[in-house]
């Protein structure tokens, strides 16, 4: 039986009309899923950093007017043709890396990087047809944002970048699964696969950082050293496992690598690097072991800097692995997160520090931006 | 019983009084060994373009007079204190790095980074006590070059860097085991732990890239592309196993990561640099394929450039690793090589093209640098 063809959608979004300016809350039109999306009713929304870096974006791709927001969960309103993987009421989650399940890439065990349809930061339509469903009120378009664009009361995505899960799990606890937790997580577990043991740095404790802290835990590291510039993320890096701290401020004339290097005795076994600063991707990687040292890139670098290592360096057996969503699987792996929170073994609680209404998504901004939020969640029917 | 004390030994060797002037065939003193220390007559050397970066290097770590030469195969000539692994008369082939096999890196299965002893590409000297065993006859002293300065009918190396190995073997085909063969084969055995049936592509067909093509055939590679701008070098690499061949000179304007991309259908699974050039490594780099790609950097940059790689293309799940010595440890894995060669499972005889006599060991310099040669072995006694 068909079902009824879905119409447009009158909601409320937070729209970005201009770099660093603050959304507005506007009136959009979403228009219905077309074949393979679906089109979701969003509970709540996160705010990551990615959107933040976006948001500021004066140069390309930067494209406006546009709705920011990625990390959330939802229930599905309608769907497209050729959807069957999801029905209406299903609880969701949007991701923004596509896992087709179906392609080369989504096949295989080593890769996370759908080739059916690849990873694009710069897209601002639907992932298929590069179009877009949101319109304003003068009837004009509005793009979209790493084909998620949660900041609306209803959005559509793709139906290979949501992850059905239980509706009884609190949506404010699990939406950093959707990017922030996982990216960490996922880069501790899946990427790295850190060792029993094994001494692990980690260079930002944001959301990615301390999610790499919990999963370094949870892998059994012997050792977790944190690098902030903000002493109290030591506090809440220590219920996540982390057991050192090192405060750059404090440290006087010495380098970061060499007071990991001391510290480890030649360098640590694994090094993340959670910010996205090409300066700290290097000092990371020569914090790393000679012999078996790895770096795991996991920060979008903020100014576009190139990344540069020094070429008789790298001759020592150090490896250095970039990693986009934590090496994750979104549909393979999200359940398997949601179990092990369910399960008690994750602290995904410490990671919501602050909840806010859509009409107060520019204080999440100012949270984030500040440094005084781990995550902010934003209710979208408030 | 205390062995004789070992006596001064006057003997030939190819001086190299400054840079990328032709080498002098002096006469020497070389010391007795000092302790763990052995002093080895050399019975043939190949020449290894590390000696040639070397020999023509203007600045630092430059130092003058020196004696060249790394990659060899020679007989015990006596022993200092301490040293218990040889004895007087045992067949030894001299390795640049060190193989303590007590210290943490040389007891794990991850290092074949020596921590006792540690590699300096700049070192002069012995690796104990940083001082040399030759005088020239004027009395000055004579630097070392990579711990081994095999350029000499006698030599002194420590006995970390020394491999015990069968008499009865010829040495002038394993002798390329000292360093080339075994850099590339084991880049592609022990670093990349190539897959069967995966797409490998090697830049540059010298013999690290050579031997890499025969340790991807070893390990069973589906497709084995070589990049190198002489043709001839098709010829040799398709008898170890070479399928394919790209010569940057004929595809116009397209660059090769396009190329292998259109072959690969997205991209090779291990991608070799074995020529150091930081452009090229690059070009290895985006020539991986995006979710699993690796890129193993084997060649050491030739102009001191650093590395650059663009900072979003390395979140997409691929990896760069360097190594040294193709993560082998001398003393457990040569041994298992020459197992290798005397089961007909290693093309060694191909890499030996060229023989001359110390007395002509600048031709072999010659051959090497205008790409003649694969490897020209210098007989010592000649």
């Amino acid at each position: 039986m068909a079902m009824p063809f879905p119409e447009p959608i009158r909601c409320k979004a937070a729209v970005c009309r201009a770099a660093g300016e603050p959304l507005l809350i506007e009136e959009v039109v979403v228009a219905p899923p077309r074949a393979h999306e679906v089109r979701v009713r969003i509970i709540c929304s996160s705010l990551c950093y990615s959107d933040v870096a976006a948001w500021r974006l004066r140069v390309f791709p930067t494209v406006f007017p546009r709705i920011f927001g990625h990390e959330a969960i939802g229930v599905v309103e309608s769907v497209g043709e050729e959807v069957e993987e999801v029905e209406v009421g299903d609880t969701v989650m949007p991701v923004f890396l596509a896992d087709c399940r179906d392609c080369v890439d989504c096949r295989s065990e080593r890769s996370n990087m759908c080739s059916r349809l690849p990873f694009r930061a710069q897209t601002s339509g639907m992932p298929r047809d590069g179009t877009t469903r949101f319109t304003d009120a003068a009837g004009d378009p509005v793009h979209h944002f790493l084909a998620v664009s949660s900041f609306s009361q209803y959005t559509v995505v793709d139906v290979a970048n949501v992850v059905k899960v239980s509706s009884e799990m609190p949506p404010e606890k699990i939406c950093v699964l959707s990017c922030g937790f996982s990216t960490g997580f996922g880069a501790a577990w899946k990427v790295a696969n850190v060792d029993p043991g094994a001494t692990v740095a980690v260079f930002g404790l944001g959301t990615i950082g301390l999610a790499v802290v919990e999963g370094a835990r949870v892998q059994g590291a012997g050792r977790i050293i944190g690098v902030d510039l903000k002493p109290d993320k030591f506090e809440v890096g220590k219920r996540l496992g982390l057991t050192d701290f090192i405060n750059p401020n404090d440290i006087g004339d010495r380098s970061i690598n060499e007071v990991i290097k001391e510290m480890t005795n030649g360098g640590a076994d694994y090094c993340f690097e959670c910010i996205g600063l090409a300066s700290l991707m290097l000092e990371a990687y020569r914090s790393s072991r000679l012999g078996w040292g790895k770096t795991i890139i996991l920060g979008v670098e903020k100014n576009m800097s190139p990344i540069t290592f020094d070429s008789k360096e790298i001759l020592c057996g150090r490896t250095i692995i970039g990693s986009a969503f934590g090496g994750l699987k979104s549909k393979t792996h999200i359940p398997i997160l949601i179990d092990k929170y369910l399960n008690k073994e994750l602290h995904l609680d410490e990671f919501v520090t602050h909840e806010v209404g859509l009409d107060e998504i520019n204080k999440a901004f100012e949270l984030l931006i500040e440094g005084k939020c781990i995550r902010c969640v934003i209710w979208m029917d408030k």
